[in-house]
């Protein structure tokens, strides 16, 4: 069993959630077998280790972290790697992974490109 | 003749700036005709009235703003609207609008879910 985490930013108004839920809402919709969560680095819960150790709880060994963040920035290059270090030393016989950030998906910058494209007509 | 802006956050390191050139790049690969530039709200060039001012210079009179955020924040309730107002007050006949942000375009949540799909499979 695979799961995947879509970690993203946070905000203080709890809204900030609802496109990332809306993305996990499709997911799901188009693989009803997978686990998949949303994390966020703050503001809003679940925390990424609380959702780590949900899954872990839940029987999951492979997680696949997808930043909903349009690049690198240092959310994805220090603070995500301190807490997945840290999911590591916790969880024993955990295989965590961190995939491109959506917005060095090619796939997903056409479809902005696309979407401004038609925005702008 | 209609003008698209990429309205970003911006962050203190100017590699965050390319995931949104790259779009601009694509934007640009499809349809060559159009005048699209990137905006951010701080720490990159240009800022979003540098780049309405360099637009109405050039003779766009027609602007829609796309902002690449993935949900309503603050940014683009409070300061997007504020620094639109002031851009009409400087630049008589632009006509400027706002388009939903990439979070909430369909579209584009389709293609993150595919994306974050595939990356965790």
């Amino acid at each position: 069993m695979k799961a995947i985490i879509l970690f993203a930013h946070g905000a203080r108004n709890p809204d900030w959630a609802q496109p990332i839920l809306a993305i996990r809402a499709v997911m799901l919709a188009r693989r009803p077998q997978i686990r998949v969560e949303a994390a966020f680095l703050e503001f809003i819960a679940p925390t990424l280790p609380e959702a780590i150790a949900s899954l872990v709880a839940d029987g999951q060994r492979e997680i696949t972290i997808v930043p909903m963040f349009m690049a690198q920035t240092g959310h994805t290059k220090r603070d995500l790697p301190a807490l997945l270090d840290a999911a590591r030393a916790r969880h024993a016989g955990l295989t965590v992974r961190v995939a491109t950030p959506i917005g060095e998906a090619a796939s997903v910058v056409a479809a902005i490109a696309d979407y401004a494209l038609s925005a702008g007509a």
